[in-house]
């Protein structure tokens, strides 16, 4: 499907803000960037760099007063979730180098101390694809899905206590089961098709078989239609808007729609 | 200024060719890409990735017949091209890690065979600016700007040897020039503003104090307005598609306007 | 100084066991590698890499039964640590990009919570130097340094808490709220000549004025001949050894004395 | 086998001379590293970073006067060269993203020029480890071993066209035939056990089916005990030392010995 997707938010400063945004999508393997537009009002200087998880950043100096960013974009993505129930999880010692740094915890997702529940949760299959799904599936069956029980402080460790959280908090447990289980696992920000309430969306994808799979903890079933924004080890990684200073959010409107 | 710029590539094959596009301007310190639309008829999958220069660049495969490719880009750009006379060239021993490469000669760029002559060219200055200065107004006074006296194949002493050739055999002296003098330098690829008759440029980047300026040995004066798509070592480096299979191209056509 | 250093590791398994090392330091500007030496008892295959901190690390499959590391290193160090209270922090849109990623929170050190005290502790002096000292003061000075007092689930924030730990948890509380303040902080794992008793160290370097600078909340002075194995974020990214599997550790014994 | 390598080079010079050494071999796939000693005389400040193959580099600035290293190495190596007649070239469209600069002309390795005569070569076999094997004999049998008949300039054009040349010769125009053929390929310097005189080597690497194999035009059939110092795209990257002034190399002694 081909999806324009629209991001606009708009602040309130009264001092100049260093900010670091993650917002402008790439193309890779399962989605291709075909028009794209990255509006700043009143214009800054920007500098884009690319960060240790290949995403793209832009840094400006936001200025005193408001302040409006909007990103357009139009991208073919993929309908379908890949699933594949066969494909086996590698032994550690057959990973690739790159993808061990999501085996450690991190700020959200204290692996090492969920050791034993991935066990419990996964341990009933073979070591595959479908130990990643039966975590997933406990997860969302777990853990209620409650705008307001959580914040942008709450871990995996206290979603497991509250069994309740937002898109954030599904994906963070959801990494930090995997990776206790030795499965590289990673935080994934993006648009969501037919998302309701329409807002950004946040997921999870598991290394498996050779090749990274997209993971959803928040629904029943997979949904496609996908486009990814950043990755990162966790939402510590991902902000779409890392500030550094006061400010007021005035508002923040998404939107995505078929081509 | 604000530039609209289009790049429309045509081409035929008889047979599929892997091909690599390096096509994408990317946002920069001297750039800031507002707008941008990369359309390839018929749509193939593509895969992007960033080279180790920072490029951005597309692996596709070229179907049998016709294809065309179009990106457009609307971007921010220096109206004035930076200038400092007084700028210190540095020591080797006080390069950052990441220039050093661009000390070495490369397939077009014999800066090894070419340490008597920079010396020569440049030696009556202070190891400045100006230096590299020199080396620009030497290579645009010796060698005529005429088209269809060098290839692909053409080679920094070649050009020494001919007298002749176009943007990319000024850039490509320009360079070993400037490393022969123990100054890195590279290959630049872009859009330039009012260049006639309009068409893709090259010129080359020398790192004095610091950081990188821009120097064009084929224009008598320094010209702003550039939107930059590519760096490298040399041309080799920096081809805007390289194909590896059969293909007639049948039509480029540029354009830059002002927004 | 001119430091021997030594480390050596025994292990017990009942299963093989992949395992990734991180105890080979690598020349940098504060130390040089005259010697080294890395020896595994029986001898396996073994795999290095460079991390994404720069860290050499070694992926070896320990096997069933005993297996021993030795690693000895000769290696020249500074005498003192620098010092430079006039040093001012850089305003965060003037960092370079690569010491961004160490102003996140990370798994044992959440800034993101400690913004007001790190405030209360540092907001006194000029945004110098002496914003981390006093920093580093504070931690001292409040922390309590006793073995058995955490584990290596511990948090800089549970160290707040309990007011007790070790070098490890005074360099993540020093780290956490370094990073609250906007200061990239980074954990330093390594060699200290005349730790009593010897074994590996833990401390922080902090980004000030344009490079990295050494503190360490564990002692009441500076002390100098340190040499540096590993990097990162916090202890999750610096595990000497991670171990995917059940073992036992039989011994460790770390020598430092002057050549 | 486990070879004992040392390489000390003696220096004199009547200015500093900025230099960076490629001396240090890293562990790897094919080697590991257990000793290794590095040793300057007088003592310098030495830095020392990863360049863009990920060769160890040391930059140091050489003193006036006389200057000498040592760099012993203790490794354990492979004693045969892996062989796969039937390993299969990857079509360009699925080689790994990080092989594609091998694919490139560069310096001395002008493939641009050579499809034709590649093509000539390799075509009567199918597209397999084999064509590499022949362009491998083709070179070995066209090509005469002969000290003193080409220099730090020669390219493979040039060999191509004497006919004569040293181990760095025959790896530049098996590169190059590798490179026209669309096959992936670098240059490798290093230590060859029993090689006569000894001294450092020169070899080639090719990309087929997945992973580089080993190829060495200058001997008639296959060796092992081989010990990798440095890879690059052709010898303008592996220079073991590149130095910025003028200087008198006064001896190199190469010693290769099993352990």
């Amino acid at each position: 499907m081909i999806l324009d997707t629209t991001c606009q938010l708009a602040y309130h400063t009264t001092e100049e803000v260093p900010t670091i945004f993650m917002l402008r999508p790439r193309s890779g393997w399962a989605q291709w960037i075909m028009r794209e537009e990255f509006l700043l009002y009143p214009r800054v200087p920007v500098i884009e760099f690319t960060d240790g998880y290949g995403n793209l950043c832009q840094r400006i100096v936001m200025p005193v007063g408001d302040f409006q960013i909007t990103v357009h974009c139009r991208a073919e993505v993929a309908d379908q979730v890949d699933e594949d129930q066969t494909a086996r999880l590698a032994l550690v010692q057959h990973l690739p180098t790159e993808v061990l740094q999501f085996l450690l915890p991190s700020r959200y997702c204290q692996s090492d101390e969920l050791i034993s529940l991935a066990a419990s949760i996964a341990g009933s299959v073979p070591p595959t694809y479908q130990q990643v799904a039966l975590i997933r599936d406990w997860v969302h069956q777990q853990v209620r899905n409650e705008q307001g029980t959580s914040n942008s402080f709450t871990t995996a460790l206290e979603t497991l206590n509250t069994r309740r959280g937002v898109c954030r908090d599904f994906a963070h447990l959801g990494i930090a089961l995997c990776r206790a289980i030795n499965v590289p696992a990673r935080m994934v920000v993006g648009f969501l098709h037919e998302l309701y309430p329409m807002d950004l969306h946040a997921w999870f994808e598991a290394f498996i078989g050779g090749r990274w799979f997209t993971f959803d903890a928040t629904y029943d079933r997979p949904r496609g239609n996908r486009l990814v924004v950043a990755y990162g080890r966790d939402a510590a990684d991902v902000a779409l808007a890392t500030m550094f200073g006061n400010f007021t959010m005035q508002s923040m409107q998404v939107t995505v729609t078929p081509a």
